[in-house]
Protein backbone atom coordinates (compact mmCIF):
# COMPACT_ATOMS: atom_id res chain seq x y z
CA UNK A 1 0.00 0.00 0.00
CA UNK A 2 1.37 3.47 -0.80
CA UNK A 3 0.01 6.75 0.85
CA UNK A 4 -0.78 8.02 -1.74
CA UNK A 5 -4.22 7.64 -1.56
CA UNK A 6 -4.98 9.48 1.91
CA UNK A 7 -6.68 12.92 1.88
CA UNK A 8 -7.19 15.44 4.71
CA UNK A 9 -10.71 17.48 4.24
CA UNK A 10 -11.87 20.53 6.58
CA UNK A 11 -14.89 21.54 7.47
CA UNK A 12 -16.67 24.18 9.02
CA UNK A 13 -19.95 25.74 9.63
CA UNK A 14 -22.23 27.74 11.80
CA UNK A 15 -25.50 28.83 12.67
CA UNK A 16 -27.70 31.08 14.32
CA UNK A 17 -30.40 30.24 17.19
CA UNK A 18 -33.86 30.24 16.51
CA UNK A 19 -36.09 32.84 18.75
CA UNK A 20 -37.25 31.23 21.91
CA UNK A 21 -40.49 30.56 21.31
CA UNK A 22 -40.01 29.31 17.88
CA UNK A 23 -40.78 25.78 18.92
CA UNK A 24 -38.00 24.61 16.66
CA UNK A 25 -35.68 21.42 17.72
CA UNK A 26 -32.97 21.15 18.81
CA UNK A 27 -30.78 19.06 16.31
CA UNK A 28 -27.01 18.54 16.72
CA UNK A 29 -24.45 15.75 16.25
CA UNK A 30 -27.03 13.56 14.80
CA UNK A 31 -29.50 13.63 17.72
CA UNK A 32 -32.37 15.77 18.79
CA UNK A 33 -30.75 17.40 22.38
CA UNK A 34 -35.07 17.98 24.13
CA UNK A 35 -35.09 20.34 26.90
CA UNK A 36 -31.91 22.59 26.01
CA UNK A 37 -33.39 25.35 24.22
CA UNK A 38 -34.63 26.32 20.87
CA UNK A 39 -32.97 24.50 17.93
CA UNK A 40 -30.91 26.66 15.33
CA UNK A 41 -32.22 28.23 11.98
CA UNK A 42 -31.75 26.65 8.65
CA UNK A 43 -33.33 24.86 5.76
CA UNK A 44 -32.22 21.76 7.37
CA UNK A 45 -32.68 20.52 10.43
CA UNK A 46 -29.43 23.18 11.40
CA UNK A 47 -27.42 20.67 12.52
CA UNK A 48 -24.30 22.38 12.32
CA UNK A 49 -21.96 19.07 13.43
CA UNK A 50 -22.82 17.06 10.83
CA UNK A 51 -22.57 19.69 8.71
CA UNK A 52 -19.18 20.51 8.85
CA UNK A 53 -18.48 16.86 9.03
CA UNK A 54 -20.13 16.64 5.62
CA UNK A 55 -17.63 19.06 4.21
CA UNK A 56 -14.39 17.60 5.55
CA UNK A 57 -15.60 14.31 3.81
CA UNK A 58 -16.42 16.11 0.54
CA UNK A 59 -13.43 17.99 0.56
CA UNK A 60 -10.93 15.18 1.32
CA UNK A 61 -12.73 13.44 -1.52
CA UNK A 62 -12.21 16.71 -3.91
CA UNK A 63 -16.21 16.52 -4.30
CA UNK A 64 -16.93 20.54 -4.07
CA UNK A 65 -18.99 21.21 -0.45
CA UNK A 66 -22.88 20.56 1.28
CA UNK A 67 -24.59 23.35 -1.13
CA UNK A 68 -23.15 21.61 -4.49
CA UNK A 69 -24.43 18.22 -3.12
CA UNK A 70 -27.82 19.28 -1.48
CA UNK A 71 -28.42 22.81 -2.96
CA UNK A 72 -29.17 25.45 -1.04
CA UNK A 73 -32.69 27.30 0.16
CA UNK A 74 -36.09 26.04 0.98
CA UNK A 75 -36.18 23.53 -2.18
CA UNK A 76 -32.94 22.28 -1.91
CA UNK A 77 -32.43 18.40 -1.35
CA UNK A 78 -31.88 18.79 2.25
CA UNK A 79 -34.52 21.17 3.44
CA UNK A 80 -36.35 19.76 6.06
CA UNK A 81 -33.63 16.71 6.69
CA UNK A 82 -31.93 15.83 9.71
CA UNK A 83 -27.80 14.85 9.78
CA UNK A 84 -27.60 11.45 9.41
CA UNK A 85 -30.05 10.73 6.48
CA UNK A 86 -27.54 13.91 4.93
CA UNK A 87 -24.71 12.08 6.01
CA UNK A 88 -25.49 8.95 4.82
CA UNK A 89 -26.22 10.31 1.33
CA UNK A 90 -22.57 12.06 1.41
CA UNK A 91 -20.46 9.13 2.22
CA UNK A 92 -22.77 7.32 -0.61
CA UNK A 93 -21.42 10.06 -3.01
CA UNK A 94 -17.53 9.65 -1.51
CA UNK A 95 -17.98 6.34 -2.49
CA UNK A 96 -19.16 6.41 -5.91
CA UNK A 97 -16.26 8.68 -6.28
CA UNK A 98 -13.64 5.99 -5.11
CA UNK A 99 -12.87 7.18 -2.08
CA UNK A 100 -13.30 5.46 1.63
CA UNK A 101 -14.07 7.67 4.42
CA UNK A 102 -11.06 6.71 6.88
CA UNK A 103 -11.60 8.60 10.56
CA UNK A 104 -13.27 12.23 11.22
CA UNK A 105 -13.82 14.63 14.27
CA UNK A 106 -15.93 17.49 14.76
CA UNK A 107 -15.37 20.45 17.63
CA UNK A 108 -18.77 22.18 18.54
CA UNK A 109 -18.12 25.42 19.80
CA UNK A 110 -20.94 27.01 21.72
CA UNK A 111 -23.16 27.25 25.15
CA UNK A 112 -25.74 24.56 25.00
CA UNK A 113 -26.52 21.78 24.41
CA UNK A 114 -24.14 20.13 26.93
CA UNK A 115 -22.84 17.47 24.73
CA UNK A 116 -20.97 15.05 26.97
CA UNK A 117 -23.82 12.97 28.51
CA UNK A 118 -25.26 11.74 24.81
CA UNK A 119 -21.49 12.36 23.28
CA UNK A 120 -21.40 7.84 22.85
CA UNK A 121 -24.69 8.14 21.06
CA UNK A 122 -23.97 10.83 18.74
CA UNK A 123 -20.43 9.52 18.14
CA UNK A 124 -22.20 5.86 17.80
CA UNK A 125 -24.96 7.12 15.13
CA UNK A 126 -22.53 9.37 13.62
CA UNK A 127 -19.68 6.26 12.48
CA UNK A 128 -22.41 4.12 11.61
CA UNK A 129 -23.78 6.65 9.44
CA UNK A 130 -20.44 7.73 7.86
CA UNK A 131 -19.09 4.12 7.63
CA UNK A 132 -15.79 5.52 10.12
CA UNK A 133 -14.88 6.33 13.27
CA UNK A 134 -16.52 9.83 14.03
CA UNK A 135 -15.49 11.86 17.59
CA UNK A 136 -17.13 14.90 18.51
CA UNK A 137 -15.65 17.39 21.43
CA UNK A 138 -16.88 20.29 22.60
CA UNK A 139 -16.19 23.70 24.19
CA UNK A 140 -17.39 27.33 24.98
CA UNK A 141 -15.87 30.57 24.30
CA UNK A 142 -15.22 31.70 27.94
CA UNK A 143 -18.77 34.02 26.86
CA UNK A 144 -17.03 35.62 24.15
CA UNK A 145 -17.86 36.03 20.64
CA UNK A 146 -21.00 35.31 19.04
CA UNK A 147 -21.03 31.58 20.42
CA UNK A 148 -20.33 32.92 23.99
CA UNK A 149 -23.25 35.39 23.96
CA UNK A 150 -25.52 32.44 22.82
CA UNK A 151 -26.53 33.81 19.45
CA UNK A 152 -25.47 30.46 17.49
CA UNK A 153 -23.56 27.64 17.34
CA UNK A 154 -20.63 26.86 15.59
CA UNK A 155 -18.23 22.96 14.39
CA UNK A 156 -15.27 22.60 12.99
CA UNK A 157 -14.45 19.05 11.73
CA UNK A 158 -11.19 17.59 9.74
CA UNK A 159 -11.38 13.80 8.22
CA UNK A 160 -9.32 11.40 5.97
CA UNK A 161 -10.63 9.79 3.36
CA UNK A 162 -8.51 6.69 1.48
CA UNK A 163 -8.35 6.16 -2.48
CA UNK A 164 -10.70 3.09 -2.28
CA UNK A 165 -7.16 1.11 -5.15
CA UNK A 166 -4.86 2.05 -1.96
CA UNK A 167 -6.53 -0.37 0.43
CA UNK B 1 6.78 2.32 3.86
CA UNK B 2 6.09 3.29 7.37
CA UNK B 3 3.08 5.74 8.83
CA UNK B 4 6.16 7.28 10.91
CA UNK B 5 6.82 10.06 7.87
CA UNK B 6 3.08 11.39 8.15
CA UNK B 7 2.98 14.94 9.58
CA UNK B 8 -0.68 16.98 10.23
CA UNK B 9 -0.59 20.70 10.06
CA UNK B 10 -3.30 23.37 10.93
CA UNK B 11 -3.45 26.88 9.53
CA UNK B 12 -5.77 29.77 10.31
CA UNK B 13 -6.04 33.39 8.95
CA UNK B 14 -8.41 36.53 8.90
CA UNK B 15 -8.06 40.23 7.10
CA UNK B 16 -10.12 42.86 7.11
CA UNK B 17 -11.87 43.84 3.74
CA UNK B 18 -10.88 47.25 2.61
CA UNK B 19 -13.12 50.24 2.62
CA UNK B 20 -15.81 50.63 -0.19
CA UNK B 21 -14.18 52.63 -2.68
CA UNK B 22 -10.37 51.70 -1.62
CA UNK B 23 -10.10 50.52 -5.30
CA UNK B 24 -8.26 47.08 -3.78
CA UNK B 25 -8.36 43.98 -5.71
CA UNK B 26 -10.03 40.96 -4.08
CA UNK B 27 -7.68 38.00 -4.33
CA UNK B 28 -8.55 34.75 -3.07
CA UNK B 29 -7.73 31.60 -2.99
CA UNK B 30 -5.20 32.03 -5.92
CA UNK B 31 -7.81 34.13 -8.12
CA UNK B 32 -9.15 37.69 -8.97
CA UNK B 33 -12.55 37.96 -8.07
CA UNK B 34 -13.93 40.71 -10.41
CA UNK B 35 -16.94 42.38 -9.68
CA UNK B 36 -17.79 40.97 -5.84
CA UNK B 37 -16.84 44.14 -3.70
CA UNK B 38 -13.30 45.58 -2.28
CA UNK B 39 -10.14 42.93 -1.36
CA UNK B 40 -9.15 42.73 1.72
CA UNK B 41 -6.56 44.86 3.63
CA UNK B 42 -2.99 43.06 3.97
CA UNK B 43 0.49 43.93 2.98
CA UNK B 44 0.37 40.96 0.37
CA UNK B 45 -2.88 40.72 -1.29
CA UNK B 46 -4.49 39.38 1.56
CA UNK B 47 -5.47 36.03 0.34
CA UNK B 48 -6.65 34.52 3.85
CA UNK B 49 -7.17 30.99 1.88
CA UNK B 50 -3.97 30.83 0.39
CA UNK B 51 -2.23 32.20 3.44
CA UNK B 52 -4.42 29.45 5.92
CA UNK B 53 -2.94 26.52 3.72
CA UNK B 54 0.84 27.94 4.02
CA UNK B 55 0.78 27.97 7.68
CA UNK B 56 -0.79 24.68 7.42
CA UNK B 57 1.68 23.37 5.30
CA UNK B 58 4.67 24.99 7.07
CA UNK B 59 3.48 23.57 10.53
CA UNK B 60 3.02 20.29 9.61
CA UNK B 61 6.87 20.22 8.10
CA UNK B 62 7.72 22.34 11.42
CA UNK B 63 8.98 24.81 9.54
CA UNK B 64 7.74 27.85 11.25
CA UNK B 65 4.85 29.95 9.71
CA UNK B 66 4.46 32.57 6.68
CA UNK B 67 5.39 35.63 9.00
CA UNK B 68 8.96 33.34 9.66
CA UNK B 69 9.27 32.49 5.75
CA UNK B 70 7.98 35.94 4.18
CA UNK B 71 8.99 38.14 6.74
CA UNK B 72 6.18 41.00 8.11
CA UNK B 73 5.11 44.15 6.93
CA UNK B 74 5.64 46.09 3.85
CA UNK B 75 9.53 45.50 3.47
CA UNK B 76 8.60 41.89 3.52
CA UNK B 77 8.88 39.39 0.69
CA UNK B 78 5.34 38.43 1.01
CA UNK B 79 4.97 42.29 0.59
CA UNK B 80 2.45 42.85 -3.05
CA UNK B 81 2.69 39.07 -3.86
CA UNK B 82 -0.30 36.90 -5.02
CA UNK B 83 -1.18 33.99 -3.32
CA UNK B 84 -0.14 31.29 -5.88
CA UNK B 85 3.96 32.24 -5.67
CA UNK B 86 3.99 32.79 -2.68
CA UNK B 87 2.88 29.15 -2.28
CA UNK B 88 4.98 27.85 -5.09
CA UNK B 89 7.66 29.40 -2.39
CA UNK B 90 6.20 27.47 0.45
CA UNK B 91 6.01 24.12 -1.47
CA UNK B 92 9.93 24.62 -2.68
CA UNK B 93 11.03 25.23 0.90
CA UNK B 94 9.06 22.36 2.10
CA UNK B 95 10.89 20.29 -0.39
CA UNK B 96 13.72 21.32 0.38
CA UNK B 97 13.64 20.12 4.07
CA UNK B 98 13.23 17.08 3.17
CA UNK B 99 9.25 17.00 2.99
CA UNK B 100 6.08 16.40 0.44
CA UNK B 101 3.06 18.04 0.57
CA UNK B 102 0.11 15.20 0.16
CA UNK B 103 -2.83 16.74 1.07
CA UNK B 104 -4.42 20.01 1.57
CA UNK B 105 -8.08 21.85 2.05
CA UNK B 106 -8.98 24.99 3.33
CA UNK B 107 -12.67 26.21 4.44
CA UNK B 108 -13.04 29.91 3.58
CA UNK B 109 -15.64 31.79 5.88
CA UNK B 110 -17.39 35.06 5.04
CA UNK B 111 -19.94 36.84 3.34
CA UNK B 112 -18.70 36.94 0.21
CA UNK B 113 -17.41 36.31 -3.20
CA UNK B 114 -19.47 33.39 -4.33
CA UNK B 115 -16.96 30.98 -4.13
CA UNK B 116 -19.10 28.11 -6.23
CA UNK B 117 -18.88 29.14 -9.36
CA UNK B 118 -14.87 29.21 -9.61
CA UNK B 119 -14.05 26.54 -6.82
CA UNK B 120 -12.95 24.08 -9.62
CA UNK B 121 -10.40 26.41 -11.26
CA UNK B 122 -9.17 27.88 -7.34
CA UNK B 123 -8.38 23.83 -6.94
CA UNK B 124 -6.79 23.50 -10.41
CA UNK B 125 -4.48 26.36 -9.61
CA UNK B 126 -3.60 25.42 -5.74
CA UNK B 127 -3.25 21.96 -6.81
CA UNK B 128 -0.74 22.93 -8.94
CA UNK B 129 1.20 25.17 -7.35
CA UNK B 130 1.03 22.76 -4.09
CA UNK B 131 2.28 19.93 -6.50
CA UNK B 132 -0.64 17.89 -3.93
CA UNK B 133 -4.28 17.86 -4.24
CA UNK B 134 -5.63 21.03 -2.88
CA UNK B 135 -9.36 21.46 -2.11
CA UNK B 136 -11.45 24.57 -1.06
CA UNK B 137 -15.00 24.65 0.23
CA UNK B 138 -17.13 28.00 1.83
CA UNK B 139 -19.55 28.93 4.04
CA UNK B 140 -21.48 31.38 6.31
CA UNK B 141 -22.00 32.23 9.56
CA UNK B 142 -25.42 33.29 9.16
CA UNK B 143 -24.81 36.84 9.73
CA UNK B 144 -22.79 36.35 13.20
CA UNK B 145 -19.71 37.62 14.00
CA UNK B 146 -17.09 39.99 12.09
CA UNK B 147 -17.61 37.54 9.22
CA UNK B 148 -21.56 37.36 9.49
CA UNK B 149 -21.19 41.34 9.69
CA UNK B 150 -18.76 41.66 6.63
CA UNK B 151 -15.85 42.67 8.62
CA UNK B 152 -13.81 40.30 6.90
CA UNK B 153 -13.12 37.10 5.38
CA UNK B 154 -11.41 33.83 7.64
CA UNK B 155 -10.13 30.73 6.45
CA UNK B 156 -8.95 27.31 8.07
CA UNK B 157 -7.19 25.05 6.35
CA UNK B 158 -5.34 21.28 6.99
CA UNK B 159 -2.35 19.44 5.37
CA UNK B 160 -0.84 15.97 5.10
CA UNK B 161 2.69 16.26 3.92
CA UNK B 162 5.18 12.54 3.84
CA UNK B 163 8.97 12.71 4.60
CA UNK B 164 10.24 11.95 1.82
CA UNK B 165 12.50 9.09 2.82
CA UNK B 166 9.16 6.90 3.13
CA UNK B 167 8.01 7.48 -0.14
CA UNK C 1 1.09 -2.00 7.48
CA UNK C 2 -1.96 -1.40 6.95
CA UNK C 3 -3.63 2.41 6.54
CA UNK C 4 -6.97 1.51 8.85
CA UNK C 5 -5.47 2.46 12.12
CA UNK C 6 -4.70 6.25 11.76
CA UNK C 7 -6.98 8.54 12.96
CA UNK C 8 -7.55 12.61 12.97
CA UNK C 9 -8.89 15.07 15.89
CA UNK C 10 -9.50 18.03 16.20
CA UNK C 11 -9.51 20.18 18.56
CA UNK C 12 -10.39 24.17 19.64
CA UNK C 13 -9.97 26.64 22.91
CA UNK C 14 -11.19 29.74 24.20
CA UNK C 15 -10.29 31.88 26.86
CA UNK C 16 -10.71 35.23 28.03
CA UNK C 17 -7.77 37.26 29.42
CA UNK C 18 -7.93 38.04 32.98
CA UNK C 19 -8.06 41.49 34.37
CA UNK C 20 -5.41 43.79 34.15
CA UNK C 21 -3.65 43.85 37.57
CA UNK C 22 -4.71 40.71 38.36
CA UNK C 23 -1.14 39.45 38.52
CA UNK C 24 -2.58 36.03 36.67
CA UNK C 25 0.55 34.48 34.92
CA UNK C 26 0.66 33.88 31.26
CA UNK C 27 1.09 30.41 30.20
CA UNK C 28 0.58 29.18 26.48
CA UNK C 29 1.96 26.59 24.30
CA UNK C 30 3.68 24.64 27.06
CA UNK C 31 5.44 27.47 28.45
CA UNK C 32 5.42 30.68 30.69
CA UNK C 33 5.24 34.53 28.81
CA UNK C 34 6.73 36.78 31.18
CA UNK C 35 6.34 40.71 30.00
CA UNK C 36 3.50 40.00 27.66
CA UNK C 37 0.26 41.17 29.87
CA UNK C 38 -2.08 39.13 31.83
CA UNK C 39 -2.79 35.63 31.82
CA UNK C 40 -6.18 34.20 30.61
CA UNK C 41 -9.13 33.16 33.19
CA UNK C 42 -9.52 29.46 33.82
CA UNK C 43 -9.09 26.50 36.52
CA UNK C 44 -5.85 25.37 35.43
CA UNK C 45 -3.75 27.66 34.49
CA UNK C 46 -5.54 28.29 31.01
CA UNK C 47 -3.52 27.45 28.13
CA UNK C 48 -5.39 26.94 24.95
CA UNK C 49 -3.06 25.47 22.57
CA UNK C 50 -2.68 22.71 25.06
CA UNK C 51 -6.31 22.45 25.64
CA UNK C 52 -7.07 22.37 22.07
CA UNK C 53 -4.22 20.24 21.50
CA UNK C 54 -5.14 17.35 24.67
CA UNK C 55 -8.89 17.92 22.56
CA UNK C 56 -7.26 16.68 19.07
CA UNK C 57 -5.40 13.86 20.56
CA UNK C 58 -8.32 12.40 22.21
CA UNK C 59 -10.85 12.75 20.03
CA UNK C 60 -8.28 11.16 17.34
CA UNK C 61 -8.00 8.42 19.91
CA UNK C 62 -12.35 8.39 20.19
CA UNK C 63 -11.52 9.34 24.32
CA UNK C 64 -14.14 11.60 24.71
CA UNK C 65 -12.33 15.26 25.47
CA UNK C 66 -10.22 17.37 28.11
CA UNK C 67 -13.52 17.59 30.56
CA UNK C 68 -13.79 14.06 30.43
CA UNK C 69 -10.61 13.36 31.65
CA UNK C 70 -9.38 15.96 34.16
CA UNK C 71 -13.09 16.96 35.28
CA UNK C 72 -14.49 20.75 35.32
CA UNK C 73 -14.12 23.68 37.65
CA UNK C 74 -12.30 24.17 40.73
CA UNK C 75 -12.35 20.62 42.56
CA UNK C 76 -11.17 18.80 38.99
CA UNK C 77 -7.82 17.69 38.54
CA UNK C 78 -6.83 19.85 36.11
CA UNK C 79 -7.38 23.04 38.43
CA UNK C 80 -4.26 24.90 38.92
CA UNK C 81 -2.39 22.35 36.76
CA UNK C 82 0.10 23.37 33.58
CA UNK C 83 -0.28 22.46 30.60
CA UNK C 84 2.63 20.58 29.95
CA UNK C 85 1.71 17.75 33.07
CA UNK C 86 -2.15 17.99 31.50
CA UNK C 87 -0.61 16.99 27.77
CA UNK C 88 1.70 14.34 29.49
CA UNK C 89 -1.47 12.53 31.28
CA UNK C 90 -3.35 13.07 28.08
CA UNK C 91 -1.00 10.88 25.85
CA UNK C 92 -0.48 8.37 28.28
CA UNK C 93 -4.03 7.24 28.48
CA UNK C 94 -4.21 7.47 24.58
CA UNK C 95 -1.26 5.07 24.82
CA UNK C 96 -3.25 2.95 27.63
CA UNK C 97 -5.78 2.75 24.98
CA UNK C 98 -3.92 1.18 22.54
CA UNK C 99 -3.10 4.52 20.28
CA UNK C 100 0.35 5.78 19.35
CA UNK C 101 0.36 9.76 18.92
CA UNK C 102 1.92 10.56 15.09
CA UNK C 103 2.11 14.35 14.67
CA UNK C 104 0.26 17.60 15.48
CA UNK C 105 -0.28 20.65 14.92
CA UNK C 106 -2.01 24.01 16.78
CA UNK C 107 -3.23 27.31 15.29
CA UNK C 108 -3.45 30.25 17.95
CA UNK C 109 -4.76 33.02 17.48
CA UNK C 110 -4.62 36.42 19.54
CA UNK C 111 -3.17 39.34 19.53
CA UNK C 112 -0.39 38.48 22.10
CA UNK C 113 1.51 36.83 23.47
CA UNK C 114 4.62 36.64 20.40
CA UNK C 115 4.58 33.55 19.31
CA UNK C 116 7.94 33.76 17.28
CA UNK C 117 10.87 34.76 19.35
CA UNK C 118 9.92 30.99 21.56
CA UNK C 119 8.06 28.66 19.39
CA UNK C 120 11.61 26.42 18.78
CA UNK C 121 11.31 26.39 22.77
CA UNK C 122 7.76 25.71 22.80
CA UNK C 123 7.59 22.85 20.10
CA UNK C 124 10.38 20.98 21.41
CA UNK C 125 8.80 20.80 25.01
CA UNK C 126 5.20 20.64 23.37
CA UNK C 127 6.94 17.02 21.04
CA UNK C 128 8.60 15.86 24.06
CA UNK C 129 5.36 16.13 26.20
CA UNK C 130 3.18 14.20 23.10
CA UNK C 131 5.92 11.68 22.25
CA UNK C 132 5.56 12.94 18.68
CA UNK C 133 6.37 16.18 16.75
CA UNK C 134 3.92 18.78 17.89
CA UNK C 135 4.18 22.26 15.68
CA UNK C 136 3.15 26.09 16.41
CA UNK C 137 1.81 28.65 14.43
CA UNK C 138 0.34 32.28 15.56
CA UNK C 139 -1.82 34.57 13.82
CA UNK C 140 -4.19 37.61 14.68
CA UNK C 141 -7.42 38.19 12.84
CA UNK C 142 -7.11 42.18 12.12
CA UNK C 143 -8.39 43.69 15.10
CA UNK C 144 -11.70 41.93 13.56
CA UNK C 145 -14.04 39.60 16.90
CA UNK C 146 -13.11 38.89 20.20
CA UNK C 147 -9.62 37.96 19.44
CA UNK C 148 -8.80 40.64 17.67
CA UNK C 149 -10.27 43.02 20.63
CA UNK C 150 -7.96 41.68 22.68
CA UNK C 151 -10.66 39.84 25.18
CA UNK C 152 -8.82 36.29 24.72
CA UNK C 153 -7.00 33.43 22.73
CA UNK C 154 -8.10 31.11 20.52
CA UNK C 155 -6.50 27.80 19.27
CA UNK C 156 -7.42 25.25 16.90
CA UNK C 157 -5.41 22.23 16.64
CA UNK C 158 -5.44 18.83 14.70
CA UNK C 159 -3.66 15.54 15.46
CA UNK C 160 -3.21 11.97 13.97
CA UNK C 161 -3.02 8.50 15.90
CA UNK C 162 -1.94 5.73 14.92
CA UNK C 163 -3.37 2.25 16.91
CA UNK C 164 -0.65 0.68 18.31
CA UNK C 165 -1.58 -3.06 16.45
CA UNK C 166 -0.90 -1.43 12.76
CA UNK C 167 2.98 0.18 13.99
Amino acid sequence: MSMDGVRVGQGFDAHRFASPGSGRELWLAGLEWPGQGEGVEGDSDGDVAVHALIDALLSAAGLGDIGGLFGVGKSSQGAGQHGIPMLERTVAHVRANGFEPQSASVVIIGNRPKIGPHRAQAQESLSRAAGCPVTVTATTTDGMGFTGAGEGIAAIANALVLMRSDR
